[in-house]
This record gives structure tokens, C-alpha cells and sequence, in this order.
């Protein structure tokens, strides 16, 4: 299944991209990148997954045979990746962001777009990832750019049609990166609402594993159809307080991200959900899923921010009592159903 | 499966709802009624459906085996249903709901409430559900209330717990219908944003067919979540145009009835849509699902609706050109995901 590999990265001159991270978004993201015509080059943190990138053209762990093109090099040197690139997007687990940044950040060029893939918010400063960024690295924040929308990995790597959001500060670097990484089956929109954006995502997983949870329990779509309407209120709310635009919400980062993740099989955040809600533990399903999905760490993370900006979270509130053991999984869905409120207004 | 079946309407004196239309959700809502505690009579327009709820207390060409319920009682005399009713709940076909008022429209009793459970706009009139009835009756509308919400009939019949919105120009009159149907699966919020209600579920039938059709198509989850996206938004400009309040279709009469629809193999207008996606007729899938979904028959008055208050629908325009031939189904995803726009705003 493979094509001719590429030995090594572009030569010196070209417009390079560097990619932090062989997982599933990070690997389509290069795909992406280089069936827009432009040469790109994976870090891999295990040897073995950089040297099959480069000798097979494949990241077998993540998407089986499919071909990643001529396009996508990689190696398991983040600095050899990073030097020299113009663009460094950065794909690596949201908790172990500021760790990997203090690895190899210094080595990031000055004058590159970076571009955080990631979904989630740091349980540790309760910061958005594009703060951990500019934060660890001292990296201009008009320089950072975040990607987010109904962007299901599996889907554009196998070139299905696909509409994502990409904010920065100032419109010329989402710009770029838009230019970057516009082919025929993605086709991304610039946004300035780095914070919408960002915030959209980082919920997103939260309400995805609520969505799961009563799916587990085994209620309808009428159910979950509420919770994933009650979810983005909720995230909107709390965007709004962290000086969103409430249009980004209801747009592609937004709903568009919810309804892709609430709606497919394959969301991560959605089945660890599911398997809760069948009665397993948090441990029992990372033992089953192997991984922890990102909503059950920013979770906590999301309440935090909310409570530290006057915002009712009920949802968040609900999916943290379940995670702490504090709330039984069938209490979920009738706490969930029936708040008290007779009149369906802003607030809701 | 059925209980001790009601041989006639309820006593007179007793708060008596009449439902008048036997399908799926009206037969649903009747159920729904009972279950509250409330007398019910169901007029169906065949004899044999109004013999078989009697005698049986089921309705088998809609919920199989399920039992209704010995609240629930049934006519074939709208008439008779009508005598007395202090509710009286509409749930005929949109397109065919003149002609019945103009059947038995005048037997309703003037104090009633009037319950609308159609979505749809009416083709001949552009005129929505509730001002068909109050032009066809004279029937006060601060009376006429109207239901909505993530409500997929099956899952509230089989006592799946569901939130609904019911909303009326006078609060009063949807408390009371509210009142009538709050029972330990069913839930409704008041609301007084008619429009906004009708608006939410006449165009989320349009837009599901859409989502339909690029299923039928073969396109993936994302692709399906940017049309819900830009679906919502094109159906809140148009509420936004028609005076509904932009919070109503965000909540779950907009937002939470088009996911719940656009998630659900139970829905027809998806259904129809994917029929149509496969490269079907009009009339072959009409022949396939014996009917023709209610979106088929109001997206050209949606469309209308729209060059009438000067807002672009680029989806509904897009349906209306597939329905009518001028536009081949595989040319429909492209045009829906290819927009010639760069940034997303509020107008997207």
C-alpha cells in the first residue's frame, strides 16, 4: 500500500512543515498537508513508528494500510524536525503538552506559525493549550494558531469531505495555515476567536462523554438530543465568560464539532463514555479503550474555569460527580433530564 | 398486549382532550396525555383504526403491539371527539390541514385550547401551522399553542424520557398544555416564541433530507455535521427574519429536534432523503417508504418564505432544485460543502 518514502526532510529553503506527534489527528494533519503540496515531517516519539512512516509510508497503529503519500517524512528527532520549519503544528496529548514543550520548545523556530491540534484544557493552570504554548515557549501569541471543527481523523484521512476552523490572533496566520492545508476534500475557514474556538473543542469532549454515558444506559436519541443541545449552552456560557463570540459556538468549532463527535462510532471521548455508562469504572475502560480519553482529565479542568467565572455548568458538574464516584451512572441521565426549570429561556 | 379498553368518550364535566389524527405522533401524544393521568379520545379517519384502538387499546400500522393505554379512547366521528373537549390536539398531515378544518373545524369548541403538533409551511398559503388554524377557525391565537422539540414518536411511546417545548403567545395557555402532558417520561418548557417553535421544526425536515441525501451519497459524519451547522444558521436567520428569538433555535425546538431527527434511522424526512441520495425518484421513494415526507412538500414554501423576508437558504435552495430535477444528487454535496466563503461569521 505504501509509495515511494521520502528518506528525509524537504531540503533547506522549502516551505517545511513540522508535525509533533504520530497519533491519528496529528498523522491525517500531515496527510492533509502533504496532499495540499507541501512537504511536511512527522515527529514520532517511538523509533519503530517513525522508521514505518518512513519505510512503508504507513502509521499502522492509527490508520491500518492507508497510504500517507511521498509527501510525509518523519522521524523520532523532534529537533531535526522542528529546525528550519516554518510551520510547527503540535499533535501531542493535551496533559503533556507543557512536558513536551520543555523538551524540545526552545528548538521551535522564532518566526514559525505554530499550530495546536489539541483539545483540552491543562488540569494543572486550568489554561486553554495556546496559553501553554505562549506560556512554555514565549512564543508571540499572534503567531499561535488553533484548528478546530467536525474534524473526525479516520474520515479526512481517508479524503472524505471536510470543513474545519482555523483562529488566530490575527487573521494572517490563520491564513497561512489555511493556505497550508486547503486540498480538495479539506477546505478550512479562518476565525480570530481563538478562545470560541479553543473552548469549543476542549467541552466538546466533556459533553461527548455525557452523550456516551447515556448511551451506555441505554437512552434514546430524544435523550441525548437535549444533552447535546443543554452541552453546547453550557459551553457557550462559558465561552461567552471568557470573551468568546457567541457565533464561533454555533458555528463549525462549535456544534459542528459536537453533532461530528455525538454522532460517530469512532469519537474516543463518546465510547469511553459508553463503557461508563454500561457500569464500568474509569479504570476498567482505559484498561479496555487503552488510553484515557481527554474529556475525563479536562473535565475537572472545565468546572474550575467555570466556577472561577461565575458559570453553572450543570453538565460538567454532573460528568465530574460520576468520574469522582460521587454520582452513580443511572443517576446521570434523570439529573441530566430534569432540571428544574419550567420556562426554556437564554440561560438554558 | 392491551388493556381494559375505554368504550366511549369520558364523562362530560371531565377536562377531556380530543386528538385528532391517528399517526405516529398523534397517537403518541394521546398516550403521552393518558399516561399524565387525563382522559383522551383519538379521532382516526378510518373506521377500522378507531375500532382497533377501542377494542384493543393499540394502533398497529404505527406502534405494533404497544398498549396505549386505558385512558386513551377512539372515533371516527371528529365530531363526537370534539364534543366537550376543553384541548383539542391537531395532528393531521401539514399540507392536508385546511381541508380537515374545514371538515370539522367548526365543531371546536370555542373555549379549547388548540394544540398544533404539525411541522411543516403551508405550500399553497407560506402561511405556518398555527396561523393556518387560526385563519381557517377564527379560533383565538393567543389559544392556539404549538409542540416541539427532540420528539421522535417511537422512542416517548416506548416511555423513553423526552423534553419537548410548547409554546403559545400567551404563557398561560402553553402552562396549561404543559400541565396536561408533564408525566415521569415526558417533559415540556413553556415558551412564548411561536414562531420560533414552528420555524424550528418546518425547516429541520428540509434539512434533514439534505443530511439524507449526502448520507445516500455516502459522505461521512463530518460532512453530515457541517450541513446540520449551516443548516441551524440558515434556519435562524429565517426565524430571525419571521420575529422568533435567536435563543429558541438554539434550544431544543431548533437545535435539539434537528439532531435528535438527524441522528435517528426512525426519521421519515432523513429517511426519504436517503432514498434520494441513492439515486432514486421522488416518486420511486415515495413508492419505497409509502409516503412523502413532509419536507419534500414545504421546502418550496420554506424557499419562498425566504425570497419573501430577502434570506439567503442555501440549503433549502440547493433540496428544492434536487426535488425539482435541476440539480443531480452527486452534485449536491459539493455545492453544500464548497461555499465560496473564507472566514465563518455570524451570517454562515
Amino acid at each position: 500500500m505504501s509509495t515511494a518514502p521520502a528518506e528525509s526532510p524537504a531540503p533547506a529553503g522549502a516551505q517545511r512543515t513540522a508535525v509533533l506527534g504520530a497519533g491519528s489527528w496529528g498523522t491525517t494533519f500531515a496527510k492533509v498537508i502533504a496532499d495540499a503540496g507541501h512537504p511536511v515531517t512527522i515527529w514520532a516519539r517511538r523509533q519503530e513508528v517513525a522508521e514505518e512512516i518512513r519505510a512503508h509510508g504507513t502509521n499502522s497503529a492509527y490508520l491500518g494500510d492507508l497510504a500517507l503519500g511521498a509527501g510525509v517524512s518523519a522521524t523520532a528527532d523532534a529537533r531535526a524536525a522542528l529546525e528550519g520549519a516554518s510551520t510547527v503544528v503540535l499533535a501531542v496529548p493535551a496533559q503533556s503538552l507543557r512536558d513536551n514543550l520543555r523538551e524540545f520548545g526552545a528548538a521551535i523556530p522564532p518566526e514559525a506559525i505554530v499550530v495546536s491540534l489539541m483539545k483540552g484544557i491543562e488540569v494543572s493552570s486550568g489554561k486553554r493549550m495556546s496559553e501553554v504554548i505562549a506560556e512554555a515557549t514565549g512564543h508571540d501569541p499572534a503567531r499561535i494558531a488553533v484548528v478546530s471543527g467536525p474534524n473526525l481523523a479516520k474520515e479526512i484521512a481517508h479524503g472524505q469531505p471536510t470543513a474545519t476552523v482555523i483562529a488566530a490572533p490575527e487573521l494572517a496566520a490563520a491564513e497561512a495555515v489555511a493556505e497550508l492545508t486547503a486540498n480538495s476534500y479539506f477546505r478550512p475557514y479562518t476565525h480570530t476567536d481563538v478562545v470560541g474556538v479553543e473552548l469549543g473543542g476542549a467541552v466538546k469532549n466533556v459533553i461527548a462523554l455525557a452523550v456516551g454515558l447515556c448511551d451506555g444506559q441505554g437512552l434514546g436519541d430524544n435523550s441525548k438530543a437535549s444533552i447535546i443541545t443543554r452541552g453546547l449552552a453550557e459551553t457557550t456560557r462559558l465561552a461567552l465568560a471568557l470573551g468568546a463570540q457567541s457565533h464561533t459556538l454555533s458555528g463549525l468549532a462549535g456544534l459542528g464539532d459536537l453533532v461530528a463527535t455525538c454522532a460517530s462510532p469512532l469519537s474516543r471521548n463518546r465510547s469511553f463514555g459508553r463503557l461508563l455508562g454500561t457500569g464500568m469504572s474509569v479504570a476498567e475502560a482505559a484498561a479496555e479503550t487503552k488510553q484515557v480519553a481527554e474529556g475525563v482529565k479536562s473535565a475537572p479542568a472545565v468546572l474550575a474555569l467555570g466556577e472561577a467565572h461565575g458559570v453553572d455548568l450543570p453538565i460538567t458538574q454532573a460528568i465530574t460527580a460520576v468520574l469522582d464516584g460521587r454520582l452513580r451512572v443511572d443517576e446521570l441521565g434523570p439529573l441530566l433530564l430534569s432540571r428544574k426549570r419550567k420556562t426554556e429561556g437564554p440561560a438554558a
